[in-house]
């Protein structure tokens, strides 16, 4: 219990209109439920046999994601394009479902572990008396809606169709952090105002406009009366709420592959990921808006403003624990020595960014948006101060948990439309969710652009703004709010809506990402590394350049972070006792790590005979972000950036020489160590520093085990 | 429920002694219970009030480990090894369990929470309808026996106790998965017969020694008087097979720092790895056997002949199923170009070492032992298939995955001292038990030691076997076994012994391991690395060494596995095409992988100049072993494997280059890319290939971003 975090599904008990006293009948359900011979040893057996029916199902969900890597091994071979891994795996997921659905028939002996007993409440605990033993039960959640007697034929589907909290708990917190901890920071940072503007107002102005249009259609329908139960203005804005967050993960995985124009990719990134911690705490706060204005579901303008309040609180409460729990980690891994030991700093590294979703939980506040940011602050600080294996293997893991736990959802959701046992289709219901949802996007994207347009000095393009609107996909965030809580008809309706809205906008959006892409005449292709070369030879002018381009609260924060955070929570940046006025000169010293002096030395000495090492060195501690598709293929990257673009500094250099390094050893392994003859080892430029392309010479041999 | 695995604690409710008719009373427990006000909005407060308790306990965990990793780094700092990490972990969770215990009052409105309701019968699921909706509830386990009325007092400590089948679902896995992927497979398969057994016959003698003396001991306390429930001589055997298991993390640890030597080593692990495998399936087949004479619990010839036919069955089973589903690995890996994507690679890999747990479960064996060979026949074969950043990516993942759970299990313990709730110290019980462990040791290395030195070339000296003795300590198994059933008054004055044990070992025996070391004048500080080198110039001479010290049985294995099975799950070893008689031709061409035919160019021109180029194919494709210790700490290593070494082929030299080069990464980065001058860059040796030493300019730079 203590373990597998269950919420117990919260927000579900509250919503019975009736409240009956004591209701004290036990049914026992079942064949054999009500007779005497079902003893002790029985019960072992089937407990062994049910234990034995949850490892085939998973086993069921092992195999999905494993068919799901080998397809898509074949299309990355194939360079088969159209379909996105998620796509695939929601295909296989569906074809499951299907065979699940119609092809299994569940033994009957299964039902006989069901027993009904009758109380007045739901707690999350029960204990039950058995021969003077107490067995303790948790609650694992409602049952649909008056199918207590016909439970027992659907039982394997419904085991299949687990906890929906495992994607709140579980699934998404790696996914969610992966997405910060992997931000391409200076790109987000140079569209940081727009990127806010879309997420924040956007995603409000998208909730309101289809938690309008939905309610429009709901009332038609309930006048033509094909409304089967209760629909409330706040169950529009829930819907609102839900379908308004874009999924990070499909058509930037494209993007990142094409190298499509990387504003255009960090707008879309930076919304989507912020996005959904937006629709997170909105929808929360509407629930928690409902209660309010039980009876009624009205509009009320003190319960709005409450609603507003709550929203406000959860979201910087949240963002401020995320935060804290990153800077202690810089903090600890600045102050100790952890580096030597790269397996203790990962551990501590995934304990503390773990810790951080159970503390925002326990505060009450909101734990996947705690974890973005606290992947952000871990990003942009504590990755300075990780070693060099640390920084591999941080990556390389929450890569690796991303991957399995989206690909999991995906296949989960494409299971679902087929497993799940309440659905609620109805065909006005859907088209009006379409069209919300196209309006709703259309509302979000287009007003903004034009009023951002007025203060940006490079325009977001009407192609850009077209592409906008046809990229945002619904995914893992919306299916995983909107299958929270499935208790009410409304919520039904809502959920099988999103369902087809994910389907649809993945495979059709998704797939139509590179025409549509063509068709707008969005350059392809972009080399965003050529970029950076230029201008870091001209020695920081890039830095300028997104220091001018941005406002001036930016700027401010930039010269902040840059002096006094940077210095003080890694070994980056000039020392403290520089930026720091003299009379905090003591403590500037002791928080000072020696490495700051060194560098220093490199801020003065930029133009020195000293810029290979510097290269090297900074491309060592650089700032770099993470950034591989979620798929794990590299994209292909044929030119190399010369040595003399090293220089450039602490931005996402040092990902594309990655890159590069990538390609080379791939060339290298493929051909079996014949090396590339176009590729000759360089002569040392320095006596006492050998040149960075030579490096030590152990270091290599240790890659290749 | 699909998700998190639960066993349902399938032991537990089978041993009611009576099974009262309906006895449909319901208690309400708590102040608040009985009362109209306990709505359903209460309810959904509570439940969330129950998810934060959670994340709560869950936080005190991921604190305790983050505390210990903190610790592990000081002490490793400070070259303080008297107290290993694991030991540590036991006594941060004292002090939280005493904390716990004894500083924190649960708050009364967490007993509002619980409702009893008394049946018949304890089914895995229960529905309970609340006002006509249904909730479904999951069986936890029981609580203990009798306190059903106390048990809103200690609420927060059975919650922080949680259940014991996480143990076997979650936190072992990955821990045997680790010790078999990362065994030193060239000592090991050196030592096999011996290994086995210790690790078979010592086990099932050490089990019945602990049992028959147990039994005395128990008699002994029934006529005092001093017992204080049943006991049956089934209960005595089923102690011996839970005290059995050694522990591979503790000792081995130190041994692996300590450089002890390299033979010794193997016996100690290899026995305490299979060892964990043996204890549970004889656990198990004990618990099998009880049924048979449920009454009785005397000796039945028959019922013994049946548990020793289920333990044959059972182990067989999963040893076959780990290994098929690692031989699948293999070809999957080997026939698909998988490697070009790593993290896909990874992610395979990953997914089909958990689908063998899974499978095994399913199919009724045992998870954890499937597991084990699955990781053996992964490291053999499919750690040849794999591209080198996925080699690096999955000994790091299960690294860490062992890292966590290891630490989790041990600060677990010493949380569980304080509170479990139904502890059964028995001072005679817990002496005799001492007595049992020490003499059921002794009974096993001693006299199995003297008969295999008959045989064996190279002795197992007296001073090896009081090192074995004094080295069996008690670890994470024996008290995932030992919990994993708390139900009768025996099980848990057995699990408060174990405990004790577990304690003892890991402090004391563990703690005096160094000073046993040179009490014993065992060499301390044997360079494996220097054997190999050694040998490894005379071209194989090693390999033939090994042939030659084994029995008959391993060479023909030996020469099987380099002849046909290698060549047909990796890309080593030579091609089929040679080793198969010619009639197999178009099969033998169509699995035979590109690479094998270079290889068979290798096997032939050893001597040729192309051996260095030959030396770097090697240990890029040899059969490493991983083998860093469960700390992290990389093994202090100052001697360079000298290049001509390089040759020596496919055991676990790789392993010793790895470790060196880390070695210099840590003096690299210590001291900021100054290079350590006592190691120039050697001049190419040939004119078309670079040496070795320099290998393509770009490969290196990627590991320093």
């Amino acid at each position: 219990m203590g373990f597998t975090l269950r919420r117990f599904l919260g927000g579900k008990p509250s919503k019975a209109p009736l409240l009956l006293p004591f209701l004290l009948t036990l049914l026992l359900v079942g064949s054999r439920g009500d007779s005497n011979a079902m003893d002790n040893v029985a019960t072992e057996r089937m407990a062994e046999e049910s234990h034995r029916q949850d490892s085939a199902n998973l086993l069921i969900f092992i195999m999905l994601l494993t068919l799901t890597i080998l397809t898509i091994w074949l299309f990355k071979h194939r360079r088969f394009r159209f379909l996105h891994e998620t796509g695939l795996a929601m295909i296989y997921g569906l074809l499951v479902g299907v065979i699940l659905r119609f092809g299994i028939h569940v033994p009957q002996s299964m039902s006989d572990v069901i027993l009904s007993c009758a109380v007045n409440a739901s707690p999350a605990t029960l204990l039950v008396n058995v021969s003077g033993r107490f067995y303790e039960y948790t609650l694992k959640g409602e049952v649909s809606r008056g199918k207590g007697h016909q439970v027992q034929d659907d039982e394997m589907l419904r085991k299949v169709t687990f906890d929906p909290e495992v994607f709140f708990n579980i699934l998404l917190p790696p996914i969610i952090f992966h997405a910060g901890y992997s931000l391409k920071r200076r790109h987000f940072f140079r569209n940081i105002g727009s990127i806010l503007a879309y997420a924040f107002m956007g995603t409000v102005i998208s909730c309101f406009v289809i938690g309008l249009i939905m309610y429009g259609f709901v009332s038609f329908m309930k006048v033509v009366g094909q409304l089967g139960g209760d629909f409330y203005f706040t169950d529009c804005l829930f819907f609102g709420a839900i379908v308004s967050a874009t999924d990070p993960v499909t058509v930037l995985a494209i993007f990142n592959e094409l190298k499509v124009d990387v504003d255009l990719y960090a707008l879309l990134f930076g919304e989507s990921v912020l996005n959904d911690a937006v629709a997170i705490v909105l929808s929360s706060s509407i629930v928690a808006y409902q209660p309010a204005g039980d009876n009624s579901h009205s509009f009320e303008a003190m319960a709005m403003l409450k609603s507003f309040g709550i929203f406000l609180g959860v979201f910087s409460g949240s963002f401020a624990l995320g935060v804290a729990t990153g800077v202690m980690t810089a903090f600890v891994t600045k102050f100790t020595k952890l580096r030597d030991f790269p397996l203790l700093e990962t551990a501590l590294f995934f304990l503390m960014s773990w810790s951080t979703f159970l503390l925002a939980e326990a505060c009450g506040f909101t734990g996947v948006v705690a974890v973005l940011f606290c992947g952000i602050t871990q990003a942009h600080y504590t990755y300075n101060n990780l070693s060099p294996e640390s920084q591999d293997r941080t990556k390389q893991l929450f890569e690796l948990l991303n991957f399995l736990a989206e690909n999991f959802i995906f296949s989960y959701m494409g299971l679902t439309l087929f497993s799940f046992q309440s659905h609620v289709f109805n065909p006005l219901f859907i088209i009006g969710a379409f069209v919300a949802v196209f309006l709703g996007r259309a509302a979000n994207i287009y007003p903004l652009s034009f009023l951002l347009n007025l203060g940006r000095k490079n325009k977001i393009g009407s192609n850009f703004q077209h592409v906008m609107m046809f990229a945002g996909l619904r995914g893992a965030m919306t299916f995983a709010l909107s299958i929270r809580d499935t208790a009410t008809y409304a919520r039904q309706m809502m959920f099988s809506t999103t369902l087809l809205i994910v389907f649809f906008t993945v495979w059709i959006c998704g797939g139509g990402t590179m025409p549509m892409l063509s068709f707008m005449s969005i350059p392809v292709g972009v080399d965003s590394d050529q970029e950076n070369s230029s201008s870091a030879v001209l020695d920081g002018s890039q830095r300028r350049n997104t220091k001018h381009e941005s406002a001036w609260p930016f700027r401010i924060w930039y010269n902040f972070d840059r002096n006094y955070l940077k210095p003080l929570l890694t070994h980056s940046g000039p020392p403290l006792t520089a930026t720091l006025p003299a009379c905090c000169g003591p403590l500037a010293r002791c928080l000072t790590s020696p490495q700051a002096y060194e560098n220093e030395g490199q801020l003065h000495d930029d133009d020195s005979d000293f810029i290979l090492n510097d290269a090297s060195v900074s491309s060592m501690y650089a700032d770099v972000t993470v950034s591989t598709d979620a798929s794990g293929s590299r994209t292909v990257n044929p030119k190399r950036s010369s040595a003399a673009s090293t220089g450039g500094g602490p931005f996402d250099e040092g990902l594309d020489h990655e890159l590069a390094t990538a390609e080379h050893e791939v060339a290298i392994r493929g051909t079996r160590l014949v090396l590339p003859m176009d590729d000759p080892v360089e002569p040392p430029t320095t006596v006492t520093l050998p040149p960075p392309p030579s490096p030590p010479r152990s270091e290599p041999r240790r890659h290749r085990l």
